[in-house]
Order: C-alpha cells, then structure tokens, then sequence
C-alpha cells in the first residue's frame, strides 16, 4: 500500500485528523491521490489497490457513515462501464475531487433550507458543536434572539459553538448539560446535527441528544436535525445495525477505584418520532419519508449483494 | 455580635463550611455557644442577641432550609413559658444540642426505612452526592448489584459518590450527565436526596435531578427521594416561592466571550407527581402525603404571623 | 315562609342573582333575616323555620357548593349547646353575619399567597373569569408582564376578566377559547379558579377548563387553582357525584334544526393530577393534599349522619 | 398449640381455606376459639398463648394483608389496660367477635359509596373477582348497561364475576385479558379491588391490574379500587416492601420442557397516579390521601416499636 | 391588466368570495379569461400577461395553497413545448378548464375512500366546516349515529355544518369549542379538512384544530384529514414556513380597551404524529408517506428553481 | 369447480388447514393444481375457471390478507400478454409454483436481516407464535440470553412457540397474557409477526398486540413487527377497512349464563406510531415508509379498478 494512505489512516486512528469532515475530506484526498500515483497494469489491479487503500482508511474509524458515504461514491466510478484502464482512473480520481465539492454545495443549500425555517425573534437550543448547525444559524443570524448551548461533556464541544457563534455576533446563553429541562422552555426550536441516519428515520448523534430530544418533546419545542444526507447509513435496511463508540474513560474521570467503572459511549439513538424533521440538501423531511427517499434513490431493494459487499470490505467478521 | 458568629458567618459565606450538614452543624454550633456565652441581663436581651446572631447566620447562605429549620427548632426555646432568664438560656442550649443528635438518628432511620425498600440484586441510579442516599446505599450494599451516578456538572459531586461507595465495597458505573437516557433501563431505581421540599410535594434538588426523573419516569423506574423531614419548607404553604441559587459562571468555563453569558444554577424543581415515594425518618410517603403531615405536624394552619416573623429575620423586604 | 326568602330564592333561580359571591352573600344575608324576623316559639320551631328557609334557598340554584357551605356553617349554631331559644337566635344571626367576613379576610389571604407564588415578568393564562384569580392578578400587578385571557364561549366571561384587568392598569391578551395551545408557551402559570373541589382533589370549574389543562400540561406550564376552602365539597367524600348544570341551548346558538341538539354543560372536572396547587386561604396545598386536609378539618369519618341529613335537605330524592 | 389453630393454618397453606374474605373469617374464628378454650394461668401465659397462635395462622399465607390486620385489631386488646386475666380474654373474645361483624358493615358502606359515584347508563370494566366490587356493581344494577370482565388467567376468577353479575341480572361481557385494549373504550369506569394498599398509595392486585390501568389511562378511564380500609398496609411506611407471591407454575401450563421455566406472580402493583380514587367504608378518596388517613388514624409515627414486633411476629428474618 | 382579473383580486381581498373552494374556482376561472381575451403578439407576452394574473390574484389572499397549486398547474401549460402562441393559448384555456374537473372527480374518490373508513353505528367529531369532510359524512350517512360539531369561534364556522348535515338527515350534537374534551369520549373518530398539508406531514387547518386532536390524541381516538393532493404545499420541502394569517381582532370581539390585544390567528398547525390517516383521491396514508409521495410526484428533488421562481411570483421579498 | 378446490376450502373453513403459512401454500397448490388440470378450452373460459376458484379458496377464510397476496399474484399471469391458451396456463402453473419459491427465500432473508438487529445478550418478548419471529430467534440464538413468551389466549399459540424454541436450545420465560407490564422492563425487544399491515403503517396482529405494545412503549422497549412483505394490504389505501375476524366464545369459556356474552376478536391493531420498525424481506423500514415503498410497489395510483375487481372477488357486497 502507499505510504499516504497508511499515514493518513494512522492520522484518523490517533485521532490527529478528527471530526466528521475533516475525516471525509481526508478519505476523500487520499484516495484521489492513491489513484494518481497507482502503477497498476490493469483495470483489475487498479481496483484492488483502491479497495484495499478504502479498507485501510475506513477501519482506522468504524463510526464515520460519511467517510463510508465518500468511499461507496468514489468506487462507483468501477461500475461506469469504461473501457480502459486510463477511463478508470480518471473516473476514479473525478469522483474523488467532485466528491467535495458537491459536499459543500449541499452544506449551502442545507444552511439555507434551515435558515428559512427559523421567523424573527427566535431562540434556538442546540446541543454539542455541529458545522452543520453553525452554518444554519449563522445564516439567520438576524432572526436569531440568542442560542442556547449545552457544554457538552465530556470534551465540551459546545465551548466550540458558543465560541464560533459569539465570533459570528450571535448571543449565546451557555448551560451545563443538566440544566436543558430547566431553559427549554426559552426555546422555539431544538436543533442538532446527526452523525448517522438509520433506516427506520432514527438519528444518531452525540450523547445526550436524546435525553435533550425528550425534553423538547415534553415541552412541545420541535426538534429539527440537520444534516448532509451523506449521512444516510443503508446498511440499516439490512438489520446491520450501527455501532456506538465507547471512548476513553479518562475523557470523563483520570481515576482509578476498585469498584469504579467508567462508562463513556459517544452517541444516542433518537427515535424518529421524536423528531419533527430532517434539513437536508434536498429539502426538510419527516425522519421517515427520509428513510424512503434514500431508500429509493440508492436502489437498496436491488444492490443487496453490492451493500454487502461493501459492508465486508471494512468488518473482518460478521457481527 | 459576638466574633464566633460572624466568624462562623464568614466561613459560610466564602463555602469554607459547605454541604447542607456542615451548614447546619455550624449555625446549631455557633447558636449553641452563643447562647453559653451570653451577657445578656434580661430574657428580652437574650431573645434580641440569639435572633440577631440567627439573622446572621442563614443570610450567609439564604438557600439552605435546613439551617432555617435548625434555627426555627432551637428558637423553639423562647415559647416555653419559662420563667427565667437562666431557664430560657438552658432550654435554648439544649435545643441546639439535642437537634444535632436528633438528626443523626433521623439519619439511621432514613437509612434502615430506604434500605428496606431495596430488593436483593438491584440497580441504583443516583445523581449528585447525598449524604443521606449515600448511607441508604452503604446499609442496602449487599443487596446492590451496583450503582449508576452521573458525574453531576459543574462541581463533579458524583465523584464524591463514586468514592464514598467504592470505598464501602459497592461497585459503581460513572456516566456523564447526559447518559442518564441510555443507562436509566438498567436501574431498578431512580435515588435522590433533597435539598427542600415544597408544600405541593414537589422537590428542590441538584440541577439536573427533574431531567433525570422525566429520563426515569419514560422508563418507569421510581424516583424515590431520601431525605430529612427537616428540608421541608413550611413557608411554601403561604405561597413564597424557594429562591433557586445563581452560583459562578466560571464553575461552568472560565472564560469570557462578547456575546457569551453563562447560566449557572444549582438547583430545579421536580413536581410531585414524578416522585413515588419519600423516605424520611418518619416513614415512607408519596409525596403529596408528606406535605400533608408537616402541614399538621407544623400546625402551619394557625402560625402564620410567627412564620411571617421568622421569614422576615432572613429577608429585608418582601418579594 | 317569609316573604324574603321566596323574594331571594326567585331571584337566585331566574338569575337576577348570579356568580358565586353574589349567590352566597344573598343566602347568608337571608337566612340572618329569617332569623331576625323569626316569632317561633321554641328551639324545634325555630330550626324548623330556618331549615325550610335553607331548602327553600338551595335549591333555587343546585350547582352551588359555596352555597351549601354558607348553609352548613350557620347551622352549626344549632349543635353549639345552646340553652335558650334567644341563645341559638343570636347564635345564628352571628354565624350569618361573620360567614361573609370571614369570607372576604379568605379573599384577601388568598391574593397574598396565589401574588407570592408569581415572580417577576410573569406571562399568566387565565379562562373565563373567577374573582379570586383577578384579586391575585391584582395584587401581583406589577410583576405581571402580561395575562392572556380565552373569550370563553358562550357567556363571553373571558371579558369581564380582560376588562378588570385593563382597568387595573394589566396587559391582557385576548384569543378565543380555540386559539389556548397556539398561545400556551408564552405563560408561566395557567391559573383558574374552582366551583367546586372533590374528595379526590378534582376540580370543578367552568366548561374548557380541563382541556386547557391539558394543553398546559403538554407545555409544562403549572396549573394552579385558587379557591376558597368554602368551595370544597364534603358529599364528594360519600361517593355522591357533583352534578354538572346542563344550561339553555339558546346561549350557544338560537337555532332550531330538525336534526340539531345543542349541549351546553356548564363545567367540566379536571384530575387531581393535572393541578399543580390548589391556593387556598389556608395555604397551597397540592389537590389530594387540599382534599385530605378538609377530610381532617370538617370530621368527614364521624359525621356521615349530619351530612346526609343536610343533603336530604336539598334532595328530594336519592340518584 | 390448641388443634384447631394446627388445623386452620393447614387448611390455609393447602388452599381450602382461599380467598381474602374466608383466610380473614377463619384467622378471627380460630382466634377467638383459641381465646375461649385458653387454659392459661396468667395473662403474660395467655398473651403468648395468642400471639404464637397468631404466627402460626399468618405465616400459613404471608401475602394477605387483611388477615395480619385482623390479627393486629385483635391484639389491641392486650393494650386496654385491663386488670385481670378474665377481662383480658374477654376483650380478645370480643374483638375477635366484632371485627367481622365490623367488616361486614364496612362492606355495606363502601357498596353504597361505590354505587352512587355510578351514573346511569354506565358501562363498568373489572378484572379478576372482587366481593367489594362485586357488591358495588349489585347496588348500581339498574343503572348498569353491561360489564365488561376478564377472564383472568391462570384461574379464571373473572368466571366467578360473570357469574354472580349474571345471576344478578347485570349483562357481562366476556372477553380474554389481553382484548383489554380492544374493549376499554366502551368503558366508563375501570374498577377493581386491592389485596393491599402501601404507603405511597399504591394498589396490589391480581396480575394484570397494573397493565389494564395503563390502557384505561391511554383511553381516560377513571381506575377505581374498591377495598376495606382493612387492607391498608401500614409495615410499608417502614419501608418494608410487600412480598408479590409466586405461585406454582402448573397453574400456567403443566409442561415441562428443558429450557422453559414458567413465571406466575399473583399479584402486580400499580401506582397511586394512575388510580382516580379509593372507595373505602371512610369515603372515596385520593390513593394519596387516603395513605395519610391512614397514617394519622394508625398514628404510624409513633407506634414503630409496636408495629415492628408484630412484623416480627410473622418474620423469621428481616429482608 | 384585464379588468377581470382586477375585479376577481379585489372580490378575494375583501373577502366577497371566500372559502378554499370559492377562491379555488374564482382564480382559475379568472386566468382562462385572461387567456381567453388576451391580445398578446408572442408566446413571452402572453406569458407575461398570465404571470402577472397569476401574481395579482394569488397576493389577495396569500395564505391559499390551493389557489397557488391552481396556478402552478396552468403555469404548465407552458414547459409544454408548444409551438405556436395559438397552441400555448390553447394549452392554458385547457389547463385551467380541467383543474376544476379534475378537483370535482378528486373530491368524489375522496368522499368514497373516506366512507369506507366509517363502520356501521359511527360517532364522528368534527371541527370548523370542511366541504371535504362534508362529502364524506353524507356518503356515509346510514352508518353515522351522530356527528359532533364544534360552534368554531369566532366565525361560528360550525353552524355551517351542522345545517349541511342536518338537510341530510344526519343528527348533530353541536358543542362550543371549550367542550371538546366532554365530548370526546363518545366519538370513534376526528375528522378535519386541511388548509395545508406540509413536507413533514404536519397539518395546517382552522385555529383550534390542534387543540382538540391532542384531546384526540388523549381518548385515543383517531385524527384523519380528509383533502385534495392540491392542497399539499411544496415550498416546505425548502425549508420555507407557510405564513398564519392574523385576522381582524373585531371578530373576536368588537372593543376598545387601553392594555387590550386581541390576537385572532386563523390557522394552527397539528403534528404529523397526530395523525392517523390523511384521506386524499390517492388513497389513505399516513402523514409522513403522503408528504413522500407527493415529494416523488412533484419531482422536488430536481425543481428547486422553477418552484422557487414560482414562489417569487407572489412574494416581494425573502422571508 | 373441481373437486380439489371444494375439498381445500372445505379444510381451510373447518380449521383443518390453518396458520397463514398453511393456508397460502394450501391456496398455491390448489390453484396450481387446478391450472393443470382445467380442461378449459378458451383463455376466457380459463380465467372464469381460476377466478371462481380463487373466490372459493379466499372466502373460505376471509381474514388472510397473504391468501389474497398469493391469488393475486398468481393471477398477474393473466395480464402477461400470452398469446394461446397453453401460454397462459404455463404462465398461471408456474407463478403458482415460484410463489411459495419466492416466499421461503423471503423468509430466509427477513431471518437473517431481523437477527442482524440483535446485539449479544438480548432478551426478546414476544407474543403469540409467528413462524417468522421463530425464525428469527432461532438465527440469533447465540446471541439471545432469554426470550420472554406469553401463553397467548384463548389458543395457547405461545406454547407453540416456548416448545419451538426450547428444542432450539433457547431459553423460554412463559407468563400468563396480563403479567407482560410485570415483566417487560427486563427485554431490549418487544417482536412479533403481522397478519396484515395497512396503507398508514398500523399492524393487523393476534389480539392482545396492541396491549403490549402501549406496555413496551411506556418502558421504551422497541416493538419490531417480522413479516413477508405479502402480508401488506393494498385495498387499505382506498379506505376499505380491513375486517377483523370474531372467533367462537367457547374458545374462551365453554358455558351458557343468561346474561353472559363472550366476544372473542382474533386480532387487534397496533398504530404505526408505536412501531420502530417492520423487518422484511425488502429491508427494515419504519412502518410508514414501508407502506409508502409497497404504494410504489404496487403502482396503488393507477391500479384502482384492477384492485377493486380483485376485491369484489371475495365480497358479495360493499360495506
């Protein structure tokens, strides 16, 4: 294999390359260039070293559905029909750069599809630090009246929201993570991001979001999810179902007792009736109409063994 | 005012004395030697001197109905139709003495009440750190399974929890406080102390205690609360709202943004109905029925005008 | 009977004499009359005269518990022990002029303990019109951002209250009874007051009041009832259902249809557990607690003869 | 011990003497034989004589808590500061004498209570057979349209409902415990009996109590439980929990198959805030405030010595 | 612009022809004339006039999704590759023919799929009046015992109703507003027309709608609206709210008052979770599924400029 | 007819046949059979023979939406365009034969993608016996720590699943129907199969469904409902409702009482909204989208005459 690609996999796996885009970005990049640089003879060889090169990257982080999202649209390029080895290669690499871009344009159109949703004089509660979500706020940034935001334990990524937004001249009210059913009900809309995006519309995301999501649901302030629908997981419609992270417990407590157990999952499953709907780049959905929606546009009914297939190149074993 | 008083006021004030029973022990304390060490000539003077030192001690910290119920018991003394100086000065030293050991056998029966509640192999979840659960857990230790405590943001008390039970042999799963949702179906129980307890049964407790037992009601494991009939607040009944504590920003972060403001409160209020059972040393009541009994134990019907007074020794001007 | 009675009973059943005050201050000021005007020549005469009064008065309007109450309480004159036929005279004449004093220190209480519970900046929903909840609103004036009052179809109450307030100097924002959970977030109470309180804690009070009760609940905005304890009533204890008035059709729409019939209760009974408080003259109580108090306070266990006997007064025949 | 205390409790354990009304006659019978054929010689050898009676019949059925009431009534008569051994027996004699004769009247109240809160035309859902219930339905007959009644697995007691209703002349509906959901909005009230009743208001019944009052609740059915203040479970305010028996698992299915293990609780509990009221010979009340009825009247606070002697009385060991 | 076009504007602004349907016909009838009389010299001009029509008439009452599905539907007539003005001309006078065609033939399968729903013996709540939902309880006629029909304040909406369906022979039970939750109980379904159905699902129907489907939701009985497909609202899929309008305060009630707002909203949203089934001429679906089919059917994915140029039409600026 | 289709009608009416697996492949193979063996002479006449057939097959259980599926499969043949007489019978024996081909391959892959769903140390409930549920258990056995099974009444159909599974080497916990609230908290899973499922999402199934699926919401145990994608009901979109069928009541009590009337539904309806989600052969979908998959499926939008014939096949008459 190339070195880029082992060091960009040792990158992602020690966490010096973190957070959902910037592990896309970087799937996104390496591959691109593993396809430059290949010196296979045939179109075979070519696509050996290009799954093998995706296995590498997509197995140094198991919970990022977009990194997988990046390689299942970069290796369609092999069912294009090309002829020639040259044809592949350069449809290869197309899809790697287009790959980005594409990405940012529908980072746009979400921004301004959640913007729309929010009238004048709104307070939005938001949880953890989505760009997504940022984004969305920003742009309506003149209807905002002030956010609220949770810390976020264990690694405070809300600091990183009330920084960015306070930077942007958005007021920000900052609460620990304990304290939402106490200001929720200062709030016209709950909205997160979404890590992953099951086949039953159910969301997952940074710990905490369904116990927020419940408060909300209690006092009537809708949850709205936005996100890229890069995020959609298909293998879900296989029973496959998505892996919760468990991360250090020394993010949470550097101690050790006798009888201490330090649990610290990274993200909570919403259940899609809790959710009033999804902002995506191709508009603002009920979680499950969603689900359909890309169940139709990814064929799912007829690509089972190519799913699955894909689904082996990064699980050395059945589940 | 003599110098132990405003010492002890001091210490108060800057949480060198801190927690509900090292507050408490200190204004017994101190009203105790007071008392001792008065000069006074006429049971007026003396009845002056006390109050005045009293005043001075709850409004280092006007949210601890503990040490209000402590004050209000030993100025108890006065209505005793004692003759004499000397007499008034006796019953108001043994009031202060006997409260503090009163307490701690309120205390061991709390324990043995709660502790009977918990069947063999159970799972606990608490939040914060309560004394009062925290002994209800060390007598039930061999009939826990083990014990779920959230870290409890901004101070970490659930550390203190997590030691205390380690320490005694109880295994214990630390979370994060907003993991409450994804561990709440392991627990046969949700337990809390309180802080106060209102007329309408609802408790005032930790931030964060109301979030949690809407995560445990959905889940249907019962909210009990352990607590001394001592933290009722007999003035809820004439409808005066408890104040909830404002504490630091920089507990939260430590860190000032243009736009940023922090919230931190100490406490929220859970209503009655989320609560199944309180354990005082008194028995174990719903909640509503609590209230009930301190309204008749207190004979609240017919002590307006001397609550009234005793509300205005802590308070300048009505709210 | 004297003419006076029948004059009030007449005017009570054609409505000349309406409202819960007005119908209680004419029942007591009439029976102090009878008494006065009385030429019976012994105890059992006597009694028999005013009991005939009672009846007389009572059931000119069946759906008033605040009326039975004021009956009750002035016939307790009678058990007092009283020797001569002027002793039990003047007994009840006292007891007929007293209940209306009492009644109006009640008010006052009331305004002060319902005024305490509401913090400053307050947004206070209110339906149709009750004294009690305007003298609170009164008193809490200045802390109260602004109430939003429902029309409360068909009598239009709901404008009496908004004109009280405006005159008071208190924003009112008016909507129809429909519009109450597009406007329910914007409130921090939902406060209402009761024609009747039941055994249970339930609350009898003006038709639409329980499905703003639900509405607030879904919101979590605290329902609170402020009432007179004179409003509680005993028989409930008994098992014997409060009867709901059935009024005219024409108040709702003066229209025949072959196929039409027009409902028009005029209250509905909102659950004990929707309430949060029940503001009461004695203080705030939490309904079931409320109820258990007058269970102790009117010796419900050793007096089921005497009730009965005074709900045969008013009954001709049993359900 | 006399043969006739041997004999009851033996035919108590093997279940010919079964149900809660036969269990509690025959403890007060044989009690009251072993009093008349004592041939004690001083009081203390009598008092032992009948309390080792008592454990003896108790612990032949540790779960029916109206016998351990009867037991306790009984040897209240211990504490009537009676001189000599002669008065002793008597009093036992008569307590054991009335207490029956008590039950009965209790009976005749709470069917009177219980039928007047049943407006005509109404159509009542029950479970399982209760005499209480069954009583009530009988006074309410005529203005019963049907009642709807379960079967009741494992036992079938709903058969013993349909029976004694339709010899009454009441039409039942019959249907399997699982149609609950199917049947219930044809309901206008849910009631049943209670074994027991704890502390916090809590209802324990026959299995399934506890799942139709979550379907009634779903469809805002008012649950109703009708029982005798008898059953009131005062060891609970102690904190000590009611044992649920587990029966043998013939009852279920006589099979036995290598990896099937059959589970058969008798009873379930359902919370105090999903019951609308309890219909006792006292008056109907909140599950609430009927617990603090009973706390006041037992005087709970107090009598912890007493009450944890008879528990001992019937436990070997605590929990 | 024509003068008819001009007349039908001013009529709809003042409300001299109202109602969906009214406005619905009006609008494209106005357009087919326009067509019809147009003097245009080329394809552009002619579509200049129309769009213009279009504008003109859809801004007199912009919250009227149908008259916008109205003309996005003629507007078609142009994408259709038409040659020659002639044909264009044509194309457009056929287009607007057919919508009312095509509207009456989908109200008929409506009033079909929605009788079906309805079994023999049927109490069905109603809200407002909807002519849909009309069409469905005549058709289903014999098997309606009753209808319950809210008043519907402030316009009394209701009174339209209930004579439609008296005519027909159908009993109705008329109710005010605040009623509902009396009522409930007795019926086997909701049923609403829609002014709007959103991309979530979520409906928009008269104030008071909402309210009384949580009511619904309550009794566990279930809410179905019965509409057109037309009136589905595709602009949501972009994130933009449909707009509630704010009626004059004079129909609420018709006074001057110093601290009086009167609030008169038209409209209120209903979640999509609250709804059973949406009877459309496409047959009955869930919420969610009829947002995803009309999200195919419209092709949204891939029309986000034309349906955003449409929507310009009758907006003068942004949100 | 021919002989083979009485006597298979005949079965499926007395139970002989019965199971909805039995049932279809009953149906398949008679239709088969009586393909082969028509001595039809024309196309016309050929399909006379099959419809006729078919009504007699399907009427004989009017409740088997899978039976319908089949027949209306296998008569797609009709509609392939075959030219002779031969063609079509080939075509009509063969789609015959490949049904149950298709259905058991469904199975396998509902089996497998249902077992995906569960994680290591699951505990599953289920109720009544689906062969699909069974399957899937057995796949995950390894995996499954216990399955909790109720009896199911008034048939017992959960002993066929403890007895299916306990050879399979899983651990069986049987309890009786009502103590599924008692006993829920301990499942990760609530699974059963479907009858039928209907255009919004909600699930035909045994009776008592319904019950425990409100009781696994409350404790938030997620409700999957297993099931060959042939279970959907395609006439639910036109507003037929689906009739659910009454048993004999001596299945339930085998007893005649003058007043005693048993019902005994076979099934009842569980709401999309409690259902996370359906696991077919097709993939795991949320309940709404998956009935939105088979409306596209099925072309519902332009089929309806086709659908409606096929449903006059087995009605007589419209509802």
């Amino acid at each position: 294999m190339q070195k880029e690609i082992i060091a960009t996999a040792k990158k992602i796996r020690s966490l010096k390359i973190q957070g959902k885009s910037a592990v896309r970005k970087a799937v996104a990049e390496a591959l691109k260039k593993s396809a430059e640089k290949s010196r296979a003879h045939s179109i075979l060889e070519f696509r050996g070293e290009i799954e093998k090169a995706a296995q590498e990257l997509i197995s140094a982080r198991p919970t990022e559905p977009e990194a997988r999202t990046a390689v299942r649209i970069i290796l369609k390029a092999f069912s294009m029909h090309s002829q020639s080895l040259d044809e592949v290669r350069h449809e290869t690499i197309k899809a790697a750069s287009d790959y980005e871009k594409n990405r940012s344009e529908a980072m746009k159109t979400i921004a301004e599809y959640g913007a729309n949703l929010i009238p004048a004089h709104s307070v939005v509660f938001t949880h953890c630090h989505s760009h997504t979500v940022e984004e969305i706020l920003k742009k309506a940034g003149h209807k905002i009246e002030y956010v609220i935001a949770t810390e976020t334990r264990p690694l405070f990524q809300g600091r990183i929201t009330a920084t960015g937004l306070s930077k942007a001249g958005i007021k920000v009210k900052m609460i620990v993570d304990s304290a939402a059913s106490r200001f929720m009900n200062e709030a016209d809309f709950f909205m997160t991001g979404a890590d992953a995006i099951l086949s039953t519309g159910a969301v997952i995301n940074k710990i905490g979001t369904s116990q927020i999501s419940l408060v909300a649901g209690k006092e009537d302030v809708p949850h709205y999810v936005a996100t890229s629908s890069h995020c959609f997981e298909p293998m879900s419609y296989y029973g496959i179902p998505e892996e919760i992270e468990e991360r250090p417990p020394n993010e949470v407590w550097n101690k050790k007792l006798k009888k201490l157990e330090i649990k610290n999952p990274a993200f909570d499953i919403t259940n899609a009736h809790m959710i009033k709907g999804i902002i995506t780049e191709k508009g603002v959905f009920s979680p499950e109409a969603f689900a359909m929606q890309m169940y139709n546009e990814l064929g799912i009914a007829g690509r089972r063994e190519e799913f699955s297939s894909l689904y082996k190149l990064w699980h050395k074993k059945e589940h």
